[in-house]
């Protein structure tokens, strides 16, 4: 086979790769649910299941896939945040606007996580931690260090800070029919997400802060 | 049937009620999961899954009435906290400790409201909403209209603040695995379920106080 051939079958190969992850995410969305099966993404994207498997190994080996491919680039993102020349209630602002838009692009991915976690299944766990969870609470940790060093922040747990932080910015995407149902609210629309973002880090930038207010 | 027996009979089927709901609580305890099947009831409790079927109509009914069992105290507790003669950071730190409380006691109770919202079924989504949802956010709104008329905390909106509160109570039970995989702590504690407590009312109410912080 020339080189040319193998660039194609790998370059179709990701295409593949990519539209199956597609047709996974699109269907949690359309479900409201991290329950889908092969044969579901199967009829979804219009792959043959046995090729699905061929490309992923299993439902696990897929489901880390989807989230690697949602995570990527907010993961190099906030190790980018970090470095930054900027006060620590701005960077954690940013931090906090991008952990919601995450879950407002892509609403399944807490659950994602939590079932591939709960799955309790080889190293998925392990990895997840490494990949996710452990970046995202390294990232807020340093935040709170620089503003606690600066006296800006007075110093709170980070792992407290974690849970409150992550389960605030997930629960309105979550818990969509609580929306509906308990407040009349059928969409989590573009300047719902905004304000949401906005309530949370003025109200725990300011529970942060040592002295004054940040509006 | 003489009244004693007609009694006896009332009393052992609430005894019936009670043992198979607390067989479905206990269950979702044991598997962090809130999917827990008739046969699995009936082999946990030893009552014949006909017989569940006889007392709660279907499943649906059954989880209705184990989120009531739940929450029946709480709800009854948040209206005497309302007209208590406290200042309003007090209620609202109170408020906080009984919703960290009932989730450390019920870890499952959040999962099981969201998944009968989700079933999309008859009225059950208004019937959770009202009995259970609003009477939250009303309890909530209260505390922060108090708080605002008295000067002392600033105007949040309401329903970002019930989203906020509810997610960043829940996390830590919900996202026990990722304490766990990302943090190697095995076990909510007593001692961490009240460090959660406290972070939370801490961080949220010096969030929202206009001068001054209340530690």
């Amino acid at each position: 086979m020339c080189a040319k051939a193998v660039n194609a079958r790998n370059s179709d190969d990701m295409d593949t790769r990519e539209q199956l992850l597609k047709a996974a995410g699109d269907l949690m969305v359309e479900r409201n649910s991290v329950n889908v099966s092969f044969s579901d993404i199967a009829q979804k994207s219009g792959v043959n299941a046995a090729l699905i498997k061929y490309y992923f190994g299993n439902k696990s080996g897929m489901l880390l896939e989807l989230v690697r491919k949602v995570v990527r680039t907010s993961v190099l993102q906030m190790d980018d945040l970090l470095k930054m020349q900027l006060p620590p209630e701005d960077k954690l602002r940013i931090h906090i606007h991008g952990i919601v838009n995450t879950y407002f692009r892509y609403p399944y991915i807490n659950r994602l996580l939590h079932y591939i976690l709960s799955l309790d299944e080889g190293d998925y766990g392990v990895i997840i931690a490494d990949e996710v969870m452990k970046p995202l609470a390294t990232a807020q940790r340093g935040i709170l260090e620089e503003g606690v060093a600066a006296g800006i922040f007075r110093p709170v747990d980070p792992m407290l800070f974690y849970f409150h932080l992550i389960g605030a910015c997930d629960h309105l995407f979550y818990a969509r029919k609580a929306l509906k149902f308990a407040f009349g609210v059928t969409e989590v629309t573009d300047d719902l997400k905004s304000r949401y973002a906005k309530h949370l880090h003025d109200l725990m930038i300011n529970g942060l802060l040592t002295h004054g207010r940040s509006d």
